[in-house]
C-alpha cells in the first residue's frame, strides 16, 4: 500500500506523524514487498518447488535491488496495482535461467497483502509502545496531581467535586482496554496472505499449504488460509485506531474544556499564539486531538464501505481501503504523540470555581 | 435506549427485524430499567446500604410497575434522559416509607447503560445463534454444490476456473472469525455500568465497589470501575456489528453479480417481480445485504463521533449513540436473516460462461 | 419511500419530529402514489393513450383506494419495492376493462420517485418557514439583547469583548443563505420523475415526452428527462439538510459553552434535571442541536455511497436512500422545532467573565 | 490551508491529481496568503488606515518573501495555525517603521480563509473546464455510438434492449447539473473572509466594512459579512465536490459492469495487466472512479462535522477542514482526468447479449 504521508507539509507540523508515515512510504512499500518475494522464494525451495540455485538468486536480487521508479509509477496507473511492473523489474534483474523462478504462482494481492501485514506489524509495535508510555505518564499525573479538587461536569454543567483522579481514571481505563484488544487482534491481523491468482492456492500445484506453511514462518506471521476477498481483518484494525483516537479525542475535549478561562481546571504547558491577540494561550494539542479522533471515526466509516470486497478481488475496494488505511495509521499516530506531548506539560489546578463549588 | 425500529413500516419488511426491534423498544428499554432498579435494591440491602424491606418492596414495585408512557415521553423531551422522570413514577409506585430507597446513589446512566447491556446481552446472543445457523447452512451448500465448476473473477474480469467451494469459504471464514471475535470482545462489552453522579461512586459513601460486585452478580454481568464516559465498549461492539454486515454485503454483492443473466451461476429461490417487466428475476436479498452494509458501515463512523465524549456525561455523544446504535443492531440482525433466506434458496450452477473458461 | 419515523418512542419525544415523520409515513408515501397513478391516467387521456373513461375510473379507484397492507408489506419484502403489488391491487380495484390502463407504460421508480418528489415539495416548504420562523426569532432576540456585552472566544479561549448582537450574526446569516440555496435549488428538486422501464420512456411509444409533460403539468412538477438513475438531485437536497442541521449544530454548542456556570452568557428557559442531582439545569436542548448535526452530517457521507447507482436501476443504492433519506429529513425538522424552543426561551446575560474581560 | 498531495507517491499514480494538489501545496497556500496580506495594506492605504508608503513597503515585501519554513512549521505545530510566525516573519521582511502596519487588525483566519477562497476559484475553473470538456467527449461517443444497442440493467439483471445514446444521457444530464449548480454556487463561496479577531470587523475601528469592501474589489471576490465561523460555504462546496465524484463513480461502475466478459457492451482503449493472468484486461480506470466516488462520500459526511465549529473560532473544527477540504478537491479531480481518460477510450459494442436480448 503506497505511501500518502501527512507528515511532509505544514499541515503534517500540526497532524502528521513521520514514524508512522515512513511505515506507509513508497520506499518502505517497496522494501516489505520484496520481503515477500524473497522469502517467497526461499519457501519455494525449501519445499522444492523451485531450485535452491534460484532461490539464491533471487534473493540477492531483491537485496540489491534498485527500483527504477517511473516504471513502477507508470505500471501502478496503468494496472492499478504496482506489482506486475515490480515483477518485471525483478524478473529482469534476477536474469536468466532464474526470470520464472520469480513470483512464482503468486498473485499481486499475495504480496500488496503480505507486505501490508509485515507494516501493519511494526505499526502495531509503534502503537502499543506509545499507549504504554502515555498510559505511564498518565499515572504518574495521577500519583502528582490526583488529590487536586476539581469540579465533575455532566451535560456541560458543573456536577459534584472530584478528584484529578478520578478524571484521569477515565482517560486511562480506554487506553488499557486498547492495549487487550489489540493482543487479543494481532493473532488474527498478523497472518499470512497467500492465496495465487484467485485465492485458493491452486497454483502451487497442490503444495499451497506446506508453502504458506513455510513461508509464514520465515516471516513471522500466522498461518491462514487466503483472505485477500475477506477484508474484515483490516476493517477491524481499522476500528481498533479508531477507538485509540476517540479516547484520545475525549481527551482533548476534556482538556480543552478545563483550559477555559473562565474554568481553569488545568494549567497547559505552552499554548498557541494568536496572529491578533497575543495574550491568548490556546489549547492547540487539545484539539488537534478532537480533530483527529472525529477524522478517524469518518474514515473508519469509509473504510468499512471496502469491506464489500465483490468477487475474488475488487479493484474499488482494495483501492479504497489504500486510500484510507495509511491516513487512520498515521491520525492515530500522531494522536498519541500529540496527547503524550500534551499529558508531559499538564498540570492539574484547583480552580475558583473548583473550591467554590 | 429507546427503540426506534425500522420493522414497523413497508421498509421494514425489507430491510427491518422484529425481534432485533423488539430488544430495543420502549418497553424492552423500560422492562430492563426496571430490572436494574430492582436489582441495585437487593444489592443494596445484601450489603446493608437499605433495609430488607425496602428492598422487598422495590422489587415488588418494580415487577408490577404500570408506566404513565405520556409521562415518561414528557421527562425524556424535558430532561434529555428518561430516568429521572421514571424514578419519580417508580417512587411513587413506592410508595413512602421506602421512596428515597429507590435509586438509592445512582444516577441516570448506570440506569440507562447497565440496562443497555442487558439487552446487548440478549442481542449478542440473537446475532450469535444467527451467525452460527448461517455458517452452518453455508457449509451444507458447500457440502452439496462445492464442486460445482465456477469462474472466479477479479477485478469484474473473468480470471480462472475454481468451485463453489473455493466461492463459499470466503463467505464462512469470516463469519467464523465474527463468532470468535465476539466471544473474546463479552467479556469487555457485557460489563456492569455503575457510578454515581458522576462516575467515581461516591454516592456510596464508600461501598461502591461492593455495591458494585453485588449487583453485577445479580445481573450477571462483569465488574468493572464506572465507564459512562469511556465508550470505546459501544464502539468496539459497533465496529463488530458493521463487520458482521460487511461480510453479508459481500455475499449480497457476490450473490448479485453471480445472479446477472450473463453469468448465471447461481440460481435464486425466487426473485423480485418488476412492475412493468414480467419476464425479471430480481436478486433482492442480495441487494438488500449491500445496502445494509453500506449503512451499516457509514453508522459506525458517525457512532465513533461520539467516543468524543466530553466530561462526565456528554448529552450530545450519548444522544448521538442512541441515534445510532439499535439501527446499527437491526441493520445487522436484518441482514443475518436476510443472508439466512437468500443461502436457504440458493443453488450453484455451472454456467455457460463457466463451463466455456 | 416507506417511512420509518423517529418519533413514534420515547427518543422520538427527545429527537423526533411528527410533523415530517408524517411525510414519510406508509400512509402519506402510498397517498403521494397514488396521486401519481391517477395524474398519469389523466395525462394519459389527455394526450389520448388511453381513455376517458379509463381514466375517470382510474382516478375513481385511487381516490377510494382501501389498501391491503399487509400484501403491500408482502410485496414489499418479495420485490424490494411496494409498486407492483400495489399496481396489482390498484388493477383490482379498477377492474375491468380498464385494468390494463392503469400505471400503462410506468415502471415502479416512475411512481416512487415522483411520488417522492411530491412530499419533499411539502418538506421543503416545511422547513423552509421554520427556517424563516427562526431566523425572525433570532431577529427580535437581536433587538432585545443584541446590546448586551458578551467574550467572544476562540480556539476555547476569552478573546475579546464583543456584543450578544455579533454573535446572533453569525447564527442568522447561514441560515438566510439556507433560504436562499433552497429556492435556487426548488426548480431542480422538484421535478417529474418519468422514465418507463429503462428510464428512457420507450414504453410510451413515442409520446413520452407530451405525457411528461402533461404529467408534470398536473402535478405542479418541473419538466425533465427521466432521472432515475441520476441521484444527484436527492444527493444535493441531502447536502442542504446536513448544511440547515450543520447551523443549527453550531447554535446548539454556542449555547451549551455559554451556559456553562462557569460561563454565563445566556440563560435558558428552561433546563433539563437530573436523576441524582436536583440543583442541574441541563442545556438538553442545546446537546440535542448538536447529537442531530452530527447524525445528519454522517447520514450525509452515507447517502453519497448512493450516487453509484449502477445501471438502469440498483435495488442496493435505492433501498440504501430509503433508509437515510426519510431519517435526515426528520432530523432536520427535528433540529429547527427544537432550535425554535431554544431561541424562544434564550436570553443573553452579561456574565462576570463578561464584565471583568 | 496546507497540502497533503495524494499525487506525490505511487498510490498518487494511480488516483492522485497533481494539478489540483498543487493549488493546495504549502507554496501555492502561502503565496495566496501574501496575495491577501498584500492587497490588505493596498486597501488599507486606499481607505487611509495605513500610509502609502507602508503599502508600497508591504507589497514589495510580499512580491519578494522568502520563508523560513522551518520556522513556519514549528509555527504552525505551536499556534495550530501558520499565520502568527508568517506575520512576524513577514514583519521583520519589511522593517521598521512599517512593521506594525502589516497585518493590521487582521486576524489569522482572514488570511487563511480569504487565501483558501482565492484557490477555490482557481479550482472551480479547472474542474467546470474539466466537466466541460468530458461533456463534451461524452457527447461525441453519443454521436458516434449513440445508435449501439445494448440492453438495459435493471437491479443487476438484463431488462430491455436500449441504446449507447440512452445510457450516455444518463452521464451527460448531471454533469450539466454539477455545472449550472456551480455557477450558482461561486457568488456564494467566492467571497471575502474578513473579520479581525473576533470576526466581527472591530479591530478596524469602524472602517471595517470599507476596508472589506476594497479589498474584495482588489482580490476580485464577492463582500459579505465576516463569515469565518459560519462553515456552510465550505460544507456546500464540499457537497458539490461529491455530487461531482459520485455521478463520476456511477459512470465507473456502469463502465465495470459493461465491460464484464459475459457482457461486453464497452471496450476500453487499455485494461490493466495481472501480475498473474497474462490473458486480462482489466478496467482499473473504472474502479478508480467507484474508490474515488465513496472515498468522496465519506470525506463529506466527515466535512460536514465541521459544522460544528463552536464559538468564534474552532481549533478542532477548523483542523478537521484541512484535512478534509485538499483531499475531496484531489479526489474530484483525479475522478475527473480519469473518467476523461476512460472517455476517450471508450467503444460502445453491441454484444452477443446484446443481440440476443
Amino acid at each position: 500500500m503506497a505511501g500518502d504521508p501527512l507528515s511532509s507539509s505544514l499541515l503534517g507540523a500540526l497532524v502528521g506523524d513521520g514514524e508512522v508515515a515512513a511505515l506507509f512510504s513508497d520506499e518502505a512499500e517497496l522494501a516489505a514487498m520484496l520481503r515477500v518475494e524473497e522469502a517467497l522464494a526461499q519457501a519455494q525451495a525449501e519445499i522444492g518447488l523451485i531450485g535452491e540455485d534460484a532461490a539464491f538468486r533471487i534473493v540477492e536480487a531483491c537485496r540489491t535491488f534498485v527500483p527504477d521508479w517511473n516504471g513502477l509509477a507508470t505500471g501502478m496507473s496503468r494496472d492499478g496495482v504496482v506489482v506486475p511492473e515490480l515483477v518485471r523489474q525483478l524478473r529482469q534483474a534476477v536474469g536468466e535461467p532464474y526470470e520464472r523462478a520469480v513470483h512464482l504462482g503468486a498473485t499481486s494481492q499475495d504480496v500488496v497483502d503480505t507486505g501490508l501485514v509485515l507494516r501493519l506489524r511494526d505499526l502495531a509495535a509503534l502503537l502499543a509502545g506509545r499507549i504504554a508510555a502515555l498510559v505511564e505518564t498518565l499515572r504518574l499525573l495521577k500519583r502528582r496531581d490526583g488529590d487536586v479538587g476539581l469540579v465533575a461536569h455532566t451535560r456541560m454543567q458543573q456536577a459534584l467535586p472530584f478528584t484529578a483522579a478520578d478524571k484521569l481514571d477515565t482517560w486511562i481505563q480506554p487506553l488499557e482496554r486498547h492495549e487487550e484488544a489489540l493482543r487479543e487482534m494481532e493473532p488474527r491481523l498478523l497472518t499470512l496472505q497467500l492465496g495465487g491468482p484467485i485465492g485458493n492456492r491452486g497454483s502451487f500445484h497442490g503444495h499451497g499449504d506446506a508453502l504458506a506453511d513455510a513461508l509464514a514462518e520465515r516471516l513471522g506471521l500466522a498461518f491462514a488460509p487466503a483472505w485477500h476477498s475477506q477484508r474484515d481483518r483490516i476493517g477491524a484494525f481499522a476500528a481498533w485506531l479508531s477507538l485509540v483516537s476517540g479516547t484520545l479525542g475525549k481527551i482533548g475535549q476534556d482538556i480543552a474544556l478545563m483550559a477555559q478561562n473562565e474554568v481553569g481546571q488545568v494549567r497547559l504547558a505552552s499554548g498557541g499564539g494568536s496572529s491578533a491577540m497575543p495574550h491568548k494561550s490556546n489549547p492547540v494539542l487539545a484539539e488537534v486531538l478532537v480533530a483527529l479522533a472525529r477524522f478517524n471515526a469518518g474514515l473508519l466509516g469509509t473504510l468499512h464501505q471496502a469491506l464489500v470486497h465483490e468477487n475474488e478481488r475488487s479493484g474499488a475496494a482494495w483501492t479504497l481501503e489504500w486510500l484510507i488505511l495509511p491516513r487512520m495509521a498515521e491520525t492515530t499516530g500522531a494522536g498519541l504523540a500529540k496527547a503524550q506531548a500534551l499529558a508531559d506539560g499538564l498540570r492539574f489546578v484547583p480552580s475558583a470555581a473548583g473550591k467554590g463549588a
